[in-house]
């Protein structure tokens, strides 16, 4: 049998062809010990954006992805498992009520997050927003406090899936983000590999999400229960809107004090309808049908859980959130119905005032944030508020008026509603 | 205006769309001076050659890739300057009497080469098998020469489109070689930037080149054609067939010999033919119609130049070349005709003895090469010699009987003839 190069590979790739089992073990292996380099590797990505894959291709890549590292074993866990991974949104902090509240319900959930890139935030820094939480468990910490507590949200270790973590870093400055095998794989490796039983995804769609059509979305989704399904990952997804911001917090500390709301049995009803949504397809799926999120959100056993969690990582529950200095409200210069607010625009205004970073090594502001004081639907009349910006730094603020200018559109008839959960696959 | 980056121009083109002169010019330049990545470069490469360029583009990359260096003025040269370009074959050694009997009509070739990779050799490789011989020149030398004798092939300097150069070895690696913008990008900024006033094409087609199909070959050479125009280079190309080696001689040496044969006045017909077409051409391109290289091939001034040219560059013509202790002959194993002669086995096996080189920086074998003693039309008897293979070392015969073992095909009624000369465009 002749040797496997890198160029045989990409041009099996580059010109139709389907990659064989041995070529994609190859590749990654090579890749990932270095032996495969950046170029080569980028060249493969776009090509792979451009022609696309099969589904056993797919499936082969990922489970290359997942045998590059290790892959948690949470046998020691006595609850079923059941995570829980949004693609990405503008005031998507349905994970921060969420985990606690499944945990309040019997099942165990080992949530490994990221940190936010652009016009979408990242689980991680809104936690750090809380005084003294940190992101980092050891794979035993991790382990344990599953076990004590019930859920976790860290920082995804080091061992798990360290070509996705490469090759991620490298599709973010060569173009190649957008291509759906690709995002599916690098989703479906971590989670694969962090151990968990079941998973619920939660695809956006619309102005603020990464797949921009229901089609795209559909997709993705698709693609992804069924490589859960093919390492028996028992996988369910929800299409959701993602046109709007979820809630009226866009940022890390405002978001933060929203979840706290939701688990606290108030909340906006968005964040409120979506978090007992997938709660519900959670517990479903990890074999508890029968408990009722509701109730552990009305009788406090999910706020115990959020403390303990957050305390469990160093975190002061009971610590004020830091606050902004620099606050201007803008306020609506006509009567009418909200019909509309761009989450795109929304989120770029928020990363703007600091909530969100431009390269990875950026820090983010813990305070600034976009607060909404109107939803879509909502009346209002000139001279009310219909949001604020919130910064550390005076000098944030203009950029993010801009950006948010037309975000807000005013009608003189209510909007007709559009439904948050779109479809459900699995 | 916003800052390029390097991700925007490489979206805009997997995106399908046209790369602005701004996005061109900037993206060349960063990547000349290494703040546009290698990786982000093939990723580039990748998505133009799956998505193509339109002409307006290819003539600014190409322009782009010239600003990236110097451009001589061959001014000081008082004669008009000419220069020929080979997509690449087996066997082809057309250069070597071409650049002398080109230049023994009148005009001056400046003949930039480049060294072998794969299954077709180089011209710096076979002139390099005449002993003292080199081929480096600084740009005084090289313009000296070109007034004083009238020829010169030699290695392009570094200043010469360092930007070709570094994407060159890049798309070498990444499996990004065969997209035709980049092709002729890639060709035509080195000759353009080497100052020539004409220039001619030999665009090879057939299995023993790189483009296959006469269609391919078509695109590049009217590709290219424009281009010299765009730039105030008159340009033509000949479409050459390349299903059968050119000559009966396929390596360093034993080509060197071939041409000198030529130069004295014989040779092998197709060699002569092709020699005589292209030196028309480059007359023709030069304003010498008048001049006739039948003439100066039969009256010995095309071996004189020859002889200067070689002793310019430290080489000597009297030499004895280097031969190979190790000669196997194949034989005819019954009685027909030769109906064809594969190139690209033949390449292949040329290269497995020691001719040709995989990697850059490998060292090639002078005495190596296959040297034929049929060529298609002839007629062979069972037991007559059709291909002897020659090497340094004996381990380097098997794996070339091996390639060469189907390459020639024998039939019982004679070929129908194919023309060498496959079209003009220009």
């Amino acid at each position: 049998m002749s040797a496997l190069t890198a160029v045989d590979v990409i041009r099996t790739k580059r010109d139709g062809g389907v990659l064989s089992d041995d070529q994609i073990d190859w590749v990654m292996d090579a890749y990932t010990r270095g032996q495969v380099a950046d170029e080569q590797m980028s060249a493969l990505a776009m090509a792979i954006l451009l022609r696309g894959m099969t589904g056993p291709e797919i499936a082969r890549w990922t489970a290359a992805m997942i045998a590059s590292g290790e892959r948690l074993d949470l046998s020691a866990v006595d609850r079923p498992t059941v995570d829980k991974h949004s693609t990405g949104g503008v005031g998507d902090k349905i994970t921060l009520p969420l985990t606690p509240l499944v945990a309040a319900c019997g099942a165990a959930v080992p949530q490994l997050s990221g940190r936010g890139l652009g016009h979408t935030g990242g689980t991680l820094d809104k936690l750090e927003s809380i005084p003294g939480w940190r992101a980092t468990l050891t794979n035993d910490e991790f382990i344990g406090q599953l076990r004590d507590v019930g859920a976790a949200i860290c920082a995804a270790g080091a061992g798990l899936a360290p070509a996705d973590r490469k090759l991620y870093a490298l599709r973010d400055v060569t173009g190649t983000v957008e291509a759906i095998p690709l995002i599916a794989s690098s989703i479906m490796s971590k989670k694969i590999a962090e151990g968990t039983s079941a998973l619920v995804l939660d695809v956006k769609v619309g102005s603020g999400a990464f797949m921009k059509s229901v089609e795209q979305a559909r997709e993705l989704a698709r693609t992804m229960v069924e490589l859960g399904g093919a390492h028996g990952v028992r996988t369910v997804a929800l299409l959701t809107d993602m046109s709007t911001p979820l809630g009226l917090a866009i940022g890390n500390g405002v978001e933060v004090a929203e979840s706290v709301e939701v688990l606290a049995g108030g909340g906006p009803t968005d964040v409120l309808e979506l978090t007992l949504a997938l709660a519900r397809e959670m517990l479903d799926a990890a074999g508890l049908s029968d408990a009722d999120p509701q109730v552990a959100l009305r009788d406090g056993r999910a706020m115990d859980v959020w403390r303990a969690m957050i305390r469990a990582q160093g975190g002061d529950p009971d610590a004020p959130l830091p606050t902004a200095p620099e606050i201007e409200t803008v306020r609506a210069e006509a009567d009418g119905h909200v019909e509309a607010i761009d989450a795109y625009a929304m989120g770029v205004a928020a990363w703007r005032l600091g909530a969100g970073r431009a390269r990875k090594e950026d820090p983010v502001s813990a305070p600034a944030g976009v607060v909404l004081h109107k939803r879509p639907g909502d009346r209002v009349r000139a001279g009310e508020t219909l949001y604020e910006l919130r910064a550390e730094q005076a000098d944030r603020i203009p950029a993010a008026m801009a950006e948010a200018a037309g975000a807000v559109r005013i009608s003189e008839t209510p909007p007709v509603g559009r439904p948050l959960v779109i479809e459900r696959i699995g």
